[in-house]
């Protein structure tokens, strides 16, 4: 069922500190304008590889789901992995049947890249933090 | 500088476990066999995503260096990022030059993948440990 590791999501106390580490220390040469995602309460930020991104995440306000996060991991550090799939009704119908926990709701809602995601209960998927994501018509 | 996201390394405490997750529940399609780097205190299995690679990691004895990541995640949980880079001894003495600690001795090992890799200590990196890893002649 998953198809492509569509992106790393990092969080971070500091999309900027994250940005200029990204691009003077490891040289990464692609790098977005970072955005606001109030409803789920975080800032995001994409840094592009050549077949794959990284999705910096920083708290929006105090109620931020990845304050918990943050307050454990001080200077950030992987918070969860995204797998795209072709249909995501049928991808969160399909875990659910298989006994995983889809998060929230368990309705999709729309992510940072336009589309519809869910996640996983990392109790199901062996500790990590699991997304999957509809796939994009045109890539990233 | 950093090329393709290689792969994500996942700690696990039981890579049949891991590999079961994958394949019944994600419906990951290929999954390689697992083999032993004992010199590196793991066991690794590699999960094959369409433009990139989970890399399962189990410890392979008690002084392995994944022990203590498994302590504080017993479930197992995301342990490293690896990029690739064209020449891991320019990579090496650039990431020096401007500051950042290379794990170990500083020299290159003979990573998973059978091509010289480093890693970044996590103080340098927004707290998520940098694997960075020679460009494979062939891909994966």
């Amino acid at each position: 069922m998953i198809g492509k590791l569509n992106h790393v999501g990092v969080a971070t106390p500091s999309i900027e500190n994250s940005v200029a580490m990204y691009r003077d220390l490891l040289g990464a040469t692609r790098i977005h304008e970072k955005f606001a995602m109030p409803d789920q309460g975080v800032w995001v930020c994409f840094v592009d590889l050549p077949n794959s991104q990284i999705e910096l995440i920083e708290p929006y306000d105090d109620k931020s789901p990845i304050k918990n996060f943050l307050a454990k991991n001080p200077q950030g550090g992987q918070h969860h992995i995204c797998f795209e799939v072709k249909d995501i009704i049928a991808a969160r119908d399909e875990m659910i049947a298989k006994g995983a926990t889809v998060l929230g709701t368990g309705e999709p809602r729309i992510g940072a890249h336009g589309v519809p995601i869910i996640f996983l209960h990392p109790k199901n998927t062996g500790g990590v933090l699991v997304e999957l994501m509809q796939e994009p018509a045109h890539g990233h």
